[in-house]
């Protein structure tokens, strides 16, 4: 079984109103060194077989089509050590 | 600027209705190689200063009191290369 790993973020230019709720929580709990935090998702993937490139390939149109929206989130995918 | 990734997944003995629900969509979608999803959340934390130890300490103790709930989740902390 390979495991591939799937991390979905924001795009940038979209605001992340979560990122900026955590950032906030952050100075409160006295962590004023922390200038920005953007929050978005992992995914760990598990699939039958190794993790080659007809693998990634694969995970990489998974994501596409179900784990991201394009629309405002970019992703990237790599296999686990 | 350093940017420190915080990476949070629930624990393996922990029930994840999130990646389940994934999982049997990708099978809907014809993924029928992918075995398992689990579902976690990714934090990009930018902080003042160089990702030296100091600050990898400190993001990982914003992690245990903000980030992750130590009960049900665990989390890892690395530098952006």
């Amino acid at each position: 079984m390979a495991t591939v790993i799937v991390d979905v973020m924001l795009k940038q230019e979209i605001h992340d109103p979560q990122g900026e709720a955590v950032l906030s929580a952050s100075h409160r709990l006295g962590f004023g060194a922390v200038k920005g935090v953007r929050q978005g998702k992992r995914f760990e993937v598990e699939l039958e077989g190794p993790a080659d490139g007809a693998a990634l390939a694969a995970v990489e149109e998974l994501a596409r089509e179900l784990l991201a929206n394009p629309v405002i989130e970019e992703f990237s995918v790599h296999a686990t050590e």
